[in-house]
């Protein structure tokens, strides 16, 4: 925040948040973040146990200037978090092949964002169920009034950490390979192969009921 | 490996590798763990710096029982790990959401691997080589017969690390959602939305001569 209390276009960088490794791919800006996190399924979450690392795929999702994450009270991850661990959280989106005439610069796509911080657990119960829609919302948006919310048991059973976004960067590169001047006369094709995630035909539950439509927000899903 | 020398089917669990939660769904048989570190294009890779976690996308590949990381000498990442540090390297397939009728059984199908253990830095200039187009073959099959190979200055100037595959887990989620009993007879549809990563149409690079033609390996690349 600055002194008025305003929001900073861009996330002030620190030591570990400074890319160094060609700087021109980083990107500080929240837009950028923001977005790379919410289009994002997955991330992966990093921790320290016993001294050494672990590194355990999830679901988030973002709220303003908050990420969470969740799952079971039988989690370890979780367990282990919740006392107030370091965590670095990492989600990558894969944009494609990047194909040089050399294979040492062949290359990928991407869009990378790794948010360093203190996660804490969320225990007042209405940020809990904002924390629990926010994190459906983000993954089926439209979903959450639909779907059946949580019972007091449920809720129970859930743990929910929060991370601040303020030691944020992101690392994005795009187009073609750049090879070497005295490659470029190589007969050797080179491009790029974009990709993409996408969905296949929705497969109802064997035990749906066939009077219920499919709902639109899932029939036209795209991320 | 087995008194006989012969590997087994299956890699040996410890502590760390025993899938707790949910242990349905772990698998520990090197063909599970092969072929999901051989699907996915890019790991997450966990490191301890000045004891707080750090997770870094990047590129791997897999010969036999080592896994193979790469980058340049410039990378704080590998020169933080060519000393001999702890590493825990994990790799997600995202396969599909999985959507059932209440917001707690929300859920994901996937492939994930985890590997513990301790990299080193390959010095041999044989086995490098062989490392690399490891690499660029996990990439792109059939590409390392085609781009121009590592030149000396290349070869120096990239550190290849190898983990050998020992402490290993894999945890898979497949189908459809799994809600409570009472909730069957809820009006909300439910099911899976399957996902697959997709290549787009390849785009040539703007400065490829228009007679070098699309090779097969691109124009037919399946993930």
């Amino acid at each position: 925040m600055d002194s008025d209390g305003s929001k900073r276009a861009t996330f002030e960088t620190t030591d570990r948040t400074t890319v160094r490794r060609l700087p021109k791919r980083a990107a500080y800006d929240r837009q950028t973040v923001y977005s790379i996190l919410d289009e994002a399924l997955i991330c992966h979450v990093g921790f320290v146990v016993e001294g050494k690392p672990v590194v355990i795929p999830t679901i988030h999702a973002r709220l303003n200037d908050l990420l969470y994450v969740h799952g079971s009270q039988a989690s370890r991850m979780l367990r282990a978090l919740r006392e107030g661990a370091d965590v670095c959280v990492t989600v990558t989106l894969f944009d494609g092949l990047v194909i040089a005439r050399s294979a040492f610069h062949h290359s990928m796509n991407y869009r990378s964002v790794v948010v360093y911080g203190v996660a804490t657990e969320v225990s007042d119960r209405g940020e809990k169920l904002t924390a629990l829609e926010t994190i459906v919302e983000h993954v089926v948006p439209g979903r959450s009034a639909d779907a059946r919310g949580p019972s007091e048991a449920e809720l129970r059973g859930t743990i929910v950490l929060s991370l601040p976004l303020e030691e944020v960067s992101a690392k994005i590169r795009t187009g073609g390979p750049i090879d070497d001047e005295a490659d470029y006369s190589l007969p050797i094709w080179a491009g790029e192969l974009p990709f993409s995630l996408r969905p296949a035909v929705p497969i109802a539950d064997s035990r749906l009921s066939p009077e219920i439509a499919l709902p639109d927000y899932v029939a036209r899903y795209r991320r």
